[in-house]
């Protein structure tokens, strides 16, 4: 998307974020960023606007991580364009092999993270990688999963941050970088 | 990665799968992919031989569906190569607004697959894409519900397909592209 400008994009993509009310729980307003991956404009727009951050803020990134499930739809994109790999989060017995699992609480409920030992190298530079920050328990679980393997959490990446829920706080040290906020 | 021969592409890609034994149950040998995601070079290579398939056997391609979880990894990245959208099927309660779902039995377990009722148009031409074809439940549901929504399934892409279990057959008259088969 050569020649259109940083505002044109972050309008494509928020306009291409919609809500849900009541989902998955009462009280919960959803944002649903399936819209945005139906339109290859919208989705180039987004890995467009994470790269041109990358290069400017953490030109030292050397791995990107991805969190079950939506992170894993935008961080080999990502990780593509920057030219390096891209290791995964996930929920609990998904991934073979020697793991480190860590129990956290969410908006809704609770879970357990899991990664496996060998996805980050003690001292790798890495980036988180999700849809939507909310409460931040599971980015919180993922910064501890990663620091119990040495890796250096440069930051966070989210498409959506829900403001009032203050996630961003609680993962702190760790700065979040998002291109829409509630 | 021009220059590189399609053999060579596969043999980076079939070099980097490796197996667990006894995963996620008894007697069961887990194919895991995670080794490509961390090799920029082998991801490329897999996004190139599924691109060069697609452009030669369904050039009339308008949307790659993902399959939960890790059809993920690998659809948005082919979907923007070949300049088109992806949708997501998903296990059951993750995505909102009106949904059509679909019941079916897996190599360990049962499931229900989801997928938003706008994710698809009626007639569309869609190309499936999964890390994996095991016994075929996952893909079956997955044509079933995109049949559901009148869609036209022109094939199923995935990276690792498990011969003995006859998945192949079981989606026919879908055919199935893999580029590693044990």
């Amino acid at each position: 998307m050569a020649g259109t400008s940083r505002k044109d994009k972050l309008d494509l993509v928020i306009q291409k974020i919609r809500a849900f009310p009541d989902f998955p729980s009462k009280g919960i307003l959803f944002r649903d960023v399936c819209p945005i991956l139906k339109d290859p404009k919208a989705l180039t727009a987004v890995i467009d606007l994470f790269e041109e951050h990358v290069r400017q803020t953490y030109p030292e990134v050397e791995l990107i991580v991805g969190i079950d499930a939506r992170g894993f739809l935008f961080g080999p994109l990502l990780a593509q364009r920057l030219g390096i790999g891209v290791a995964l989060i996930r929920k609990k017995g998904k991934l073979p092999g020697p793991t480190v699992s860590v129990t956290y609480s969410l908006e809704y409920g609770e879970a357990e993270a899991e990664m496996q030992v060998d996805a980050v190298e003690p001292g790798q530079k890495v980036l988180l990688i999700d849809d939507l920050l909310a409460t931040g328990g599971t980015l919180l679980a993922a910064c501890e999963l990663l620091k119990k393997r040495q890796a250096q959490v440069l930051g966070c990446l989210v498409l959506v941050q829900l403001t009032d829920l203050n996630g961003a706080q609680r993962i702190q040290p760790v700065s979040v970088f998002s291109l829409a906020e509630y």
